[in-house]
């Protein structure tokens, strides 16, 4: 059996993530591939507990340190559970977030060594990269205002410098890895951008499918 | 103000970690240092928590890899928290097991990338290393008879071959780092392995308080 293709959504807040991944959804499983959606931290009951953990208040607040452990930790066991097995099985894997949400956030946003990020992810993924990741990019300022309206948790309540860090990092991982990621200019009416993201995917699941004949 | 020492005691199963540790706390305490006795993981509500993630039941167990991530966010916290606090106040730390448990249990008994560890413990420590390690060596099988009356754990319940390859690790950081740690045989009568501790802390302090000076 063929293995699936994982595929990866990533983005600042408010950048129409939400409505994307149902994009994406809807339109692979018209194309007739089982499709597993699931989300970063999360994804498994250890996931969860872990997701938890990073939002509650904490004395002092937690490092970004702490935060890419537990994630990783998370992403561990998301990937062994639920990915992995996906995958073996045909099925494709959409991922609301992956480790370059970690690189981004944690990395770019809160300084945690580079280094160290790639140590974690080398020993987590085994080798393992998203076969294809579309990277919803908007001017910060942009995306903020889009979500005001919403509940904020504590990541979104933290300051425009630190959304500006995390969209450059996202970007010069998107400059580094051309062939894998595709950004997505998102600062334009939702169908516009629907419409090129689909375009996007339509012509990555020709090759995969081509590729795995 | 003078910073305090930092010493950690490791060994597997059995070997009388709790004997040596009370007797080192009196001792230090008897000289005059302000002592602060803590354990990984643990020593915090965090660590409390991720401790009770990694004991808990798991579907299909947790990975070398997902505990190693938990223990090191813990070990992150307790650092930041407790130990370099408590350090910079000119209190002396004295912790049951550290970094060197971590090395040993997940990496040589679980087989987790020593890369990827170094990678972790380098990210949490900043630089920060025991003064003194005082590393309590006994056969496997004596250490697991002295522990067959009490409750078994996770851990314990694993088989011999681990314990040796845990043994045989921490072994080999004692071997790798001789001025920081010192090896107890603890194959002998509780009072004879005691005395040899207390004259292997005694020389240390002598030496950490001249230094210091």
């Amino acid at each position: 059996m063929t293995r699936g293709a994982f595929i990866t959504v990533e983005g600042v807040e408010g950048v129409g993530k939400s409505t994307c991944l149902a994009a994406i959804e809807r339109t692979l499983r018209e194309s007739g591939h089982p499709v597993l959606s699931t989300r970063e931290p999360g994804g498994t009951a250890l996931g969860e507990r872990v997701r938890e953990l990073i939002l509650d208040e904490h004395d002092g607040g937690l490092s970004g340190q702490i935060e890419a452990l537990l994630i990783f930790a998370a992403r561990a066991r998301h990937l062994q559970r639920v990915i992995v097995p996906a995958l073996a099985e045909g099925r494709w894997v959409v991922c609301d977030r992956f480790t370059d949400a970690t690189y981004a956030y944690q990395g770019g946003g809160r300084g945690v060594d580079r280094n160290a990020l790639d140590a974690m992810a080398q020993m987590v993924q085994e080798g393992l990269e998203p076969d294809l990741t579309l990277l919803l990019d908007a001017p910060v300022e942009v995306g903020l205002q889009r979500i005001s309206e919403r509940e904020h948790d504590r990541f979104e309540k933290e300051h425009i410098s630190f959304f500006n860090r995390v969209r450059s990092t996202y970007l010069e991982i998107a400059e580094q890895a051309p062939e894998r990621v595709r950004t997505i200019d998102a600062n334009r009416p939702v169908d516009v951008v629907a419409s090129d993201l689909l375009s996007v995917l339509r012509e990555f699941t020709a090759r995969f499918v081509g590729a795995s004949r």
